[in-house]
Order: structure tokens, then sequence, then C-alpha cells
């Protein structure tokens, strides 16, 4: 028997034909642009093939997105039917009239993107920066510094720019444009999406780290074949994002998916946010660092760049030193019991492990794997399928640059016939 | 701005009128049942305002969902203008002429209860039995003598019944129809769905305890004036169901939600799983009793029910005793960590706290609530409403037709053309 109780599978099949309905019909036009831009290029006969829907229907709804400038006619030969290379359309996202830049502040430095619709990156700019917290003041002028940078680096006009998506490590109330703790924000509940925006004179996106993966796998990686997935950041903090049914998920009321904070023991370590037990305690790269000190018998007074701490410990480890592989084995431990956590919970196909630390990965991978799947329940099935994506050092920006384009294509989708009509 | 890519929001408001659509159109069949089924009865003018779809439309689907006996027309006058009380015809869920039987295996006692279509129960029935995990042949034999004597209370006709929905406890593959594992049940791997079906030529549904309750919460309880919310079981072991836009979550694959099961100390507890650590083993009511014996000071010989010992742990904590206190302490800071890692993820509204247990509750729930607030992400925000709500013995038994109601109707719903159509 079939089931269509779960969401995302609730929109598999073809139904019986009814009447039009309007309210149905916004995700209708998303679904198409969704399809469009994961293919990369798809033919409207496909489309309709895929989502059930008349060919009427698709030349309809196309028609509006390429009035309002979100698709394009593409000339392409037809491929696979004896190679008779017939030319045929297909539709693809229009790339060169919009742009966006996408920036991540955090702890070590700010980068910046600047794609198209398309999200091809056309520049991209990186500034080093001392740790610690800043002001808005700072925040505000560190943004404003890279948007130029990075319009001029790649030849654009800034009043080209449609939009910018901004990324901060932290909690962040995204719908309400709130960061309301971050490590590189010195306030709590800070208004940051308002403050931006009457500074840049810009629509202003902003959302934390792990959403920001998320988006960009959504948008440019994983998202492109899959429906439903998990993402796990490891770096300075830790994060997840989840994706149900092409749409990122973040909890009831728009905060939830702090994986990072979910509490592994009761009274435990403490962590950056101030609470004790979180699971970010045990994994992040502070938490190891906390303890590098001990492991590598470290002067209390002698300071080095986290970076260089991390690196010594791993080289330590890889010798045979006793207490740096406790100090690895732990985490990754740890780590073994949040990923379990998650399948158990959200019962994900696939897990991405993302960041910069999954590096350190291959002194514990596959413990911490065999690990997770003794922590999962016994269902009798295979657990999800467990990916690490390495992107650059730009993955954040990136994904800054898929939260603008992702709220900008659902605003300029949710009201097609009004832009039509302009 | 208003963000509209979280699910759960994605259907509000109303967008332009666009094409005829036939995948999304079931969801909109379901809608409209949904909404009256919720409210009791609704006008039709009522539902195009609430759906954002035309009256013609609503005529429709409705004339539909009326041909196929769902649905059905009720005088009524128009209360609160004026006290005209000109009447008008609203749309209620039609309650005769269909009946679903649930049935709640459990340890301690078998439930059942017989419902017509609204939900209304016509007959409810109890069997008490001895613990412990039985065959499937046992299964099979508690389900038939429950179905007979239920119906013959109920004075219905054992052919008129249209579905039975089975609850047991443990990991329930829902759609595969499967019991992986389960305290009533002494084998693994169970097809439990195939086998009740082939022995009682009825069409059947299987869930897990926390699922029916959630189920239960959607049809008759919560669900009838929210659309998202939690619901957190705790009896003989401890349970978890997610609502999101008024349907219920399983995970991506269909076995997520299991809370009782998420690890809360590396190396903890023994659960009845197998594994160590989960949050079961620290809260469900057979680790309360695991550690009474040590409270009472019982000789290692004693056997007690579990239900008798845990009223004499009560008594003594009422009455000053520190180990009986500090099991049930323990117990609530270990819930508080179970509910905070709720909050953090999923970010409910509501969470409703259900089960027998729950009478337990004062001894720490002020203590309880406030730790989970503790353990919370300082948002800046008022953290989810918390509700203990006090079912019936027969609760169970309601969510397991519940589950009958909601498959079957998810059925009907989808194909009703072709039923109109015979």
């Amino acid at each position: 028997m079939k089931k269509i109780s779960q969401i995302g599978k609730a929109s598999l099949g073809c139904g019986p034909l009814i009447q039009p309905l309007s309210e149905t019909a916004r995700p209708l036009r998303q679904q198409i642009f969704e399809r469009v831009r994961a293919a990369g290029q798809m033919a409207r006969v496909q489309l309709a093939k895929e989502l059930c829907i008349s060919p009427a229907s698709v030349t309809t709804i196309t028609s509006e997105l390429i009035d309002t400038g979100l698709l394009e006619e593409v000339q392409t030969t037809r491929e696979g039917e004896g190679g008779r290379g017939r030319p045929a359309v297909a539709l693809r996202v229009r790339p060169n009239t919009r742009h966006v830049v996408g920036i991540k502040l955090s702890d070590r430095e700010h980068t910046a993107v600047l794609v198209d619709f398309a999200g091809n990156m056309i520049a991209g700019e990186a500034i080093p920066r001392s740790p610690g917290a800043m002001g808005i003041d700072g925040i505000l002028e560190a943004a404003e510094r890279l948007l130029h940078r990075v319009c001029a680096k790649g030849g654009v006009d800034r009043e080209a720019i449609l939009a910018l998506g901004l990324g901060v490590p932290g909690f962040v109330d995204s719908e309400a444009g709130v960061v309301h703790w971050s490590p590189v924000l010195s306030d709590r509940h800070v208004g940051l999406q308002a403050a931006l925006r009457d500074r840049l004179g810009l629509t202003v996106f902003i959302d934390n780290d792990a959403n920001l993966v998320t988006l960009a796998e959504l948008w440019f990686g994983a998202g492109r074949k899959l429906s439903d997935f998990a993402v796990v950041t490891i770096e300075h903090g830790l994060g997840m994002g989840f994706v149900i049914n092409h749409r990122i998920f973040r909890g009831s009321r728009g905060m939830g998916m702090e994986l990072g904070h979910t509490k592994v023991q009761l009274d435990g370590a403490l962590c950056r946010c101030g609470q004790r037990g979180c699971l970010e305690a045990y994994v992040a790269d502070y938490a190891l660092v906390r303890e590098a000190r001990t492991a590598l018998n470290l002067p209390l007074g002698e300071t080095q760049p986290v970076g260089v701490m991390l690196e010594s410990l791993f080289d330590h480890a890889k010798a045979g030193n006793a207490a740096a592989r406790s100090i690895f084995r732990r985490a990754g431990r740890y780590l073994a019991v949040g990923l379990s956590n998650i399948v158990n919970l959200f019962d994900p196909a696939l897990i991405i492990l993302s960041g910069e630390r999954m590096r350190y990965d291959y002194l514990y991978a596959t413990e911490t794997l065999a690990e997770m799947h003794e922590l999962m329940l016994d269902t009798g099935r295979d657990g999800p399928r467990i990916e690490t994506h390495a992107w650059g050092d730009l993955l954040w920006a990136h994904g800054a640059a898929a939260l603008a384009l992702h709220e900008l294509t659902e605003q300029l989708l949710g009201s097609t016939r009004e832009m039509a009509a302009q």
C-alpha cells in the first residue's frame, strides 16, 4: 500500500484532474523553476511528464517565468535519440540580467562572492581578520567594504546587485532578521537585517552558517539530485540544516535545527553559548583546542592561533600521542551520538558532512561511523548514506549567495503575475 | 518581510490564479476535508474564504466529496448575525455509513474502540493481559478476539468495518507494515500488517504508540485548532510525534521521531532496545522501577507489578524518602534534556505531554520545565507552550482508530473521482 501521508511524498504521483486553484498554483511555479534550476536545462515536455501536469499548463506557467526574466529558452539538440540531432528548445535559468552578492562573516576571515541568477560565480573575495566579537558598526563596515570590493573585482555595477545574502555563525532568526547570539557580534538580539539594509540601500537576507551550507547544497550540490537530505557542518561551531521536499526546514517557528546545542551530557562541558553539555562543546574546534593545551603541555600564558594549535594536535595524534588521540577519539564518539540522534529523529536518506574540520576526519572517521551505526535503531534497513563534501574556501559565501537567490526567487515566484504586468 | 520558504507556511495567503493542475488538486481535496473535519461543520463560503479559492471550486470539490459519502450537508442557522436565524447549509463529515476499529496492544492490557467516520465512539473494550512478549499467533488471536467483542458491543456487523488500525509500542515501519522491534512481540522484523490482513480479511494499518497519540490529537484534539505541534508520550516507553502543516511527519524515510532512543549519555543506562544511554532508559516507567528496588530496599527475589512498585515509590517520595525523590528528580532532569533537544531542533509552538505516567508529574513538573527553559537556546522569545493532556484509558485505541480514519481518507481522497464513477 502506498502511503501519501508523509511530507516529501505528498507530491508524488499523478492524481485525477480537478478544478483550478490559486493557492496551490504558487508551489507549482516554484516546482517548475526548481526543476529547471536543478537540472541545468530541461524541455517543457519533460517538465509536464515529471510534474504530471498538462503541456498547456507548462506552457502557460513557463511563459510567465520567461516574461519575468527568471527563465529563458535555449536551443539544444536531442541526444540519445539515434543521434539525429534534431534541434529542440529547452528552458534554463536566465543567468545574466540579475546578480546577487553573498557574504559570510566569521571569526577568522570575511568572504564574499558575486554570482549571477543561475548561480555562476563572477568574482570572489576574502579579507582576513583578527578573531573576536565586533560591534554592529564594525560588522556593517566590513560588509560594505566587501560588497564594494567584490563588485569592483567582478566588474559589475553596484546598482546591478539585486540583493545581499549575509551569513553569520550563531542563533539567527532569519525571518525576523535578528541575530540573537553570534561569536562575531558583541551584542545579543541585534536587528542585523534592517541595519544592513539601511546602510547599503539593498534588499538583505540573513541566516546562520549551517543553513547557508544547506542552501548551497540545495542550489548547487546534492539538491540537484535529491529532494530530502540533512547537512551537518563542523567548524568553529556545529550546525545542521535539513531539506524536506526540495525546501529548507528551519523548524516550526524558524529557529530549529540547532544540533550543536542539543544536550548530550547533563552538566557537561561548557559551550560558547553559555550552557553546559551542548554537543558543540565536545566536537567544535574550540572544544578540541581547549583540551589541546593539556595534551600538548602548553604553558598557560602561551597563546597560539586556533589553526596552528589544531595542526599541532593533529600531528601529535598521528605520531601516537595518546592524549592527543583521545581528544579526537572523544570528539568522534560525541559526533556519533549527534549523528545517530539525527538518524533516530529525522531518518534522512543522506547526511552530508561539511566544513573545514572534516579534514581531520580520517583520524576517527571509520570508528565514528561504526559507532553511529551502533547507536541507530535496528530497523533492519541500511543507515543513511554519509558523504563528506569538501567545498572550497568560499563555500559559506556561496551559501549566502544561495540564500539571496532563494529568497529572491521565492518572492519573484510568489508574485509573477504582478511583475509581468509591470 | 514575509518568508514563505518554511514548510507549514507555504500554503498561507492567496496567490494569483493560474492554470489547473492535477497534482496539487489532491492536497486541496484533503484540505477541504480536513478543515470540515476539524471544525465539526463549516459552510462552503467559509471554506472558499479560508482556502483562498473560488466558490465554484469549492462547490465542485465538495460535490465530489458528498457523492462519495465522505461529507454531507447539514441545516444550520446563521448565528452572530443579529440573531435573524436565517437557515443555511453547512458541511460536515458523514458519520454513519462507515466504521473503523482501533486496537492497541500493550504490555498490561489490550484495548479497542469502534468509531464512526466522524470519529464518534460507538463502543470500547479492554482486555487485561499478563506482561511479556508474545508470538505472532498470540497477537493475531488477541486482535481477532477484540475485533469481535467490540463489534458485538457496539451492535455493528463485522462486515460493516472498513478498516482496522493497530498500534504497538516499539519500532514500527508504518509504510512497510513491519514491526522491527516491540516489547509485546517476541520476534523482530515481523510483517504484522500483512499477517493481520490475511487473518481478518480486513484493510489493516499499523503504527507505533506515539504516532497513535499524535493522530488522536490531530483528529480529535489539538489538531482541531493548530497546524503544527509536537507530542511526547511517557509511559512504558517514551515516544514522540510531530505534526507539520496538519500532517504527521514520520521522518524522511518513515522511521524517525524516536525521541526515546536518542542518546543523552555516552555509555549510559541500558535501554530495552539493547543500546545504552537512550533517553527512555532514564525516564520510562521501567527505568524508574529499576532503581525503585534500591530505593525501597526490596529483596532481590521479590517481584511486584510495575504499577504497584511505581505507586509505592511515589508514596515514599511524597513522604520525603530522599532516594525515591532522587529517582523522580533525575528522570525529570533527563526529560528536560529531551524536551529542550526537541525545542532546539524542531522549534515547535506547542508540546503536548501525554501518557499515564504524567500523573507523577507534579513531583517534578515545575523544576523540569524550568530546567527545560534553561537548556533551550536564548532566542529572546517565549519557549513553546507545554500542555499536559490527560486522555482516558482508551486514548491509544482511539489513536489507532484515528490511524485507520487517516489512512482510509487519504486513500479515498486520492481517488474520489474513481469512486464517484463506480
